[in-house]
């Protein structure tokens, strides 16, 4: 399983990824979700992962292939982040097509779903949602986020914490809580995570983080976490039967 | 969509359901879904049911027909909780049997799945689940909690919460809030809520509540959590980038 997530607020952006991968309970490893194709000082260009690896792992080796070979239509190339979700849509389908038939055939899920998020020059910071199908939607200031692959477990924090004015500070702390929830619930998601925080028009990304198993930062904030809201659960008044 | 949870502690049982049932988002009704089969003083029996309508309302109709009727086995002439949950296991057989062929052919989920908590006077407090197949499995102390329906947004308050040494009001704290939390993320969950409080070696249910749309006890208390989820989280500290 894997979990990610994109934040997009006033300030800035977070996106955070896990690093799990299994096929099957017994065959489980380790693999980066979260790729940055940024240029500073240009472009900021972050792409998280879910779904069939082999499948994302042909999207991600297609933009860079493009980037190499100097196609004109390229990450670096392309003028607006919404034509990079369709550029990057439009390498799904055509991995899809391919590879579609032959994983379907013996009931391999081939579908795949990422996440886009940056911000180019003269542009505003933006966050998108690709679907395995090439077709993608945008967060907008009423929802600042998307998450995909195993989403729930860290949805109900980041309801009650996330507004579009959230600072991008308390998104990246926020992001981390969401993920901590997950690997707590479902042991299919789990470290090394990794963080990236980029404040808007600063065209640079200085802010990432990769927290290894057992990292003492990680473990801190859970333990924090988890003696807040039991007292939190303490102050909260017992249940008023009738 | 449903949630329904049940918690078994040292200290006794907590049930509890919301009641939206929707067929597609276009055809949303309030049924009840927590049914209490108690005879004060001798039994507590309580039924909790997710899943296709129909068939869990023949499943329920069938129990209190086995009653009504004198039917050997019914529940209250069985000895043990397990056997209970063996006799509506084999209740949602016969059922499948007959309903099975009809809904699946227009491809309509005909699954279902029910909670069973209680005690019988001499024996333990137990909670089991029996699933669409009939089979059961029974919460064990190291999980003292089971839940059906849209089970993971509600899960994450209780792993942080739970043990087997949880008092049953603290339980029954904790139900409401995983069923708020549940509420907050999806909106096909929603109330009436109905909540069961029971304490082991009494026999009887003594703490009962139906929490309507805009009750302000759990107006309240969801606004108390949000104020401490929200202090909670100002509290922890700032990721700390390297």
């Amino acid at each position: 399983m894997t979990y990610c997530l994109g934040i997009v607020t006033r300030s800035g952006l977070v996106m955070g990824a896990d690093s799990r991968t299994n096929a099957g309970v017994d065959y489980i490893s380790t693999y980066r979700k979260l790729f940055d194709l940024s240029v500073p000082g240009q472009r900021v260009i972050l792409i998280c992962t879910s779904g069939n690896l082999s499948i994302t792992q042909a999207v991600i080796h297609a933009l860079h292939q493009d980037l190499k070979i100097g196609e004109n239509e390229n990450v670096h190339s392309l003028l607006t982040m919404y034509e990079i979700a369709c550029y990057i849509g439009k390498k799904i389908r055509e991995i899809q097509e391919t590879e579609r038939p032959w994983l379907e055939r013996d009931r391999i899920d081939y579908t795949c779903t990422l996440l886009l998020g940056g911000q180019i020059q003269g542009e505003q910071t933006e966050l998108y949602m690709i679907y395995s199908q090439g077709n993608c939607i945008q967060a907008a200031r009423e929802t600042p986020f998307l998450q995909i692959g195993e989403t729930k477990y860290g949805k109900p924090i980041m309801d009650r914490i996330l507004t579009y004015e959230t600072s991008v500070e308390d998104a990246a702390k926020c992001a981390l809580l969401s993920i901590d929830s997950t690997m707590k619930s479902n042991i299919s998601v789990g470290p090394p995570i990794n963080l990236v925080m980029y404040r808007a028009d600063s065209l640079v990304v200085k802010h990432q983080l990769t927290l290894q198993p057992g990292d003492r930062y990680l473990e801190d904030i859970r333990k924090q976490w988890e003696h807040s809201i039991r007292t939190a659960f303490e102050q909260t008044p017992d249940v008023l039967w009738y």
